[in-house]
């Protein structure tokens, strides 16, 4: 019976007829034996494995290069090698799948741009099997923070025929044939659908039913975007609570991001200090930070006082009633707190028709969570509970059709309530230090790249 | 500070100035107090609040109808009434919003049917609050189980320019006007893209680095159905692993389908009790015949004689080479053996391309599990992990272009690797009852149904 890699040095005593399998990193030749590094991904570390020759399957060794597949049975030894506890002398060995010389994978460093181009091998490298556990324990560590805090966990739908925040570009979803096109009644839905933006409305009628929900699901923008941090296709995670103001959001949001920061820099010790040591050497004391120093708050009037105050040169200048540029949080959380930076009671120009509107008539009840390095990692807000309010704001907003499911969250027993959005490949841009969400995400998406 | 009903009923001793919030299902008057049943969705049972007139707030109790969401503060103690170990003892009350008199869901039956069309109202129902928690649970259920196997979570791309069983009907995804048309070329990808119908494909490539990985995302079928089993959007589980063959794959996914029924049976034991007395009376038997008795595992050539000599007059005949229709799984499974049925080795002319080829030159390795009241509830196979044999089988089935990257996993260190899929909302189905897909989704997508 195979056993995983990570398990087998997880081990704490010798053992015989152990038996693994995985792929052939790099091959050395001694007289009288080789030295095989085999990984199967299941952590970073590889396995040293010694084939003496006459071995039963010895024989295969010359054709084990780099990226062949091999099952290996052996007794597990300390090693005397530095760097490593364990080693394995082979018992018996065979090849289960070659691999030609030409494998695009030697052991040498490649580009991160040609290893998106291989993005169905790139797992297969040390960087990106760290990114991609990592990416894994950390969705399942969301799932665990959620379900130990009674949070329900509700799936929102993809297809949607309403547009979230009015804002966007959206992906229209259909059947009709796209080179001809046709009219909307003859769609498959029977009217325009498009792929969700966000969760975030329906989520609210969940709240608003069963009190602590989170989605968790895909969400897309159709933005002509080309930089590092937008794809047209990602993850996002949005809690929604009944009966939670503005404050406990907030606390709800510091509490989610300096749990997933301690599950990385505590639980994935060994893809951190690659991460740390190879990817972004600001890492680990920025991390560190997190967990040890509070969280500061400010409100957005603050923050421009600061920021006025600060006698920098911002590309963008800073005025009351603008939106925050990504320089001006980076100099918020990077330079002036250096830790992060919770900034609430935004203008109410700048935000979604949602927002509860605060009793200065100016702000709403917004909070934006910046993080060094990444600026605004989660967005959120109390939302308007307020029939009339939310009514008006609507209207002012131009969407006065099709939402009457939602404004009904404020005609039968509405509740205030508070949730926030945070997109899951920012989270792990901002605790891998990688710095292109294409290298974050199994198979990108972005404008005329669809591969895979 | 809130706590969730939940919490409070799983107390074990007397306390004060516990404070709840949540939605009231019905009041009762009576002389100097009345009663309130109070939900907050955390869990089936209400909590019972008994208000004294003159309590701070009891002015309001009149106007907390059904429906409307109050806030309260009181002394929790045993209750004196069957059925409930706790009440609550108000010592303020708070009317947080009102609900008008025609508020829609009144304590009375509801048809399900006039459910769905209130989907954002009706978690707030009994029936509705226990699968949405169900389906909560049992997601979560999906995560820890794979975690605890160290399975790697890999979200794999909702958009995708490749179609995995040159089967199933799929959705155009576009930014070309849909009314009007245009070229291909000048839409978003710069080439036709769709809705993913399945992970698994991509799924393979992370296997073939990660050894053990599984998807959990959504996915799409652009199928005209309107019966009770389909919709256009549903979540389904894909688990792919390295180094396993088809023997592996069915104990995989025999002990995954037996852990999620324990979950259900035995940790969400309110729910369940509710699907088990007003869902469907058969439940329990049928779920308890699962954890106790072993699956039966038999060749489809097995089945076919089986089903052959059965006497059975069936609206489809059985022939070897056919595929099996629905009647023919669910009599295999509710009458012949009276358990879960794994049914292996199909023709391979009714299966997809990718399946392992055996040496029969007939059959494939593929699987499918039966269960009763459901039929089949997972497809899998061994992949054909052969490089010359499945080159053929991609070209008689005209998938020559655009499928390199597919082939790759063969030509590069190949290794057998095996794996499944799995409905979420047919497993949802299996382990509650309900009997319309359309019931255990959020807010569902069928032909001309695409509302919220």
């Amino acid at each position: 019976m195979r056993e995983l890699i990570k398990r087998v040095l997880q081990g704490d005593e010798e053992r015989s007829a152990v038996e693994i399998a995985g792929w052939v990193r790099t091959r050395r030749d001694a007289k009288g034996f080789s030295f095989l590094e085999i990984n199967d991904g299941s952590c970073l570390s590889s396995l040293q494995v010694i084939v003496d020759d006459g071995v039963p399957g010895s024989e295969q060794v010359k054709d084990m290069l780099t990226g062949s597949s091999v099952r290996v049975t052996g007794d597990l030894v300390t090693s005397p090698a530095k760097g490593q506890k364990w080693e394995m002398r082979a018992t018996e060995v065979k090849l289960v799948g070659a691999a030609p010389e030409d494998y695009p994978l030697q052991k040498k460093r490649h580009s991160l741009e040609f290893l998106r181009e291989i993005s169905h091998l790139r797992p297969r490298t040390n960087l990106h099997g760290a990114i991609f556990r990592t990416r894994s324990r950390l969705a399942q560590a969301v799932h665990r923070f959620f379900a130990e805090r009674d949070f329900v966990y509700v799936q929102t739908p993809i297809i949607t025929a309403s547009d979230c925040e009015g804002a966007g570009e959206m992906f229209r979803v259909t059947t009709l044939d796209a080179e001809k096109g046709g009219k909307a009644e003859e769609d498959f839905f029977e009217k325009a659908a498009y792929l969700t933006v966000s969760g975030q409305l329906e989520g609210e009628t969940f709240a608003c039913a069963l009190s602590n929900i989170y989605t968790f699901g895909p969400t897309f923008r159709a933005e002509n975007s080309h930089t590092s941090r937008h794809a047209a296709e990602f993850w996002m995670i949005e809690p929604e609570v009944a009966f939670c103001d503005l404050e406990g959001d907030m606390d709800l949001a510091e509490e989610f991001v300096r749990e997933m920061v301690r599950e990385v820099v505590k639980e994935m010790t060994e893809d951190f200090a690659l991460f740390s040591k190879f990817v972004d050497k600001g890492l680990e004391p920025r991390l560190r930070q997190v967990l040890e120093k509070p969280f500061k708050r400010i409100t957005y009037t603050e923050a421009v006082e600061i920021l006025e105050k600060s006698g920098r040169q911002f590309d963008y200048p800073v005025s009351w009633g603008d939106n925050l540029q990504s320089e001006h949080e980076r100099y918020l959380t990077e330079e002036h707190f250096k830790c992060p930076v919770t900034v609430y009671n935004y203008p109410r120009s700048i935000k979604p028709f949602y927002m509860r509107q605060n009793e200065d008539d100016k702000t709403v009840a917004a909070m934006d969570l910046l993080v060094p390095g990444i600026g605004e990692l989660v967005g959120g807000s109390q939302r308007e509970e307020r029939y009339d309010r939310l009514k008006k704001a609507m209207d002012d907003h131009g969407l006065s059709e099709g939402y009457d499911w939602y404004l009904d969250l404020r005609k039968y027993g509405s509740v205030p309530h508070a949730g926030f959005g945070l997109g899951f490949e920012r989270l792990l841009m901002f605790v891998t230090g990688v710095a292109n969400i294409r290298d974050v995400i199994p198979f990108a998406r972005t404008p005329g790249n669809c591969e895979f």
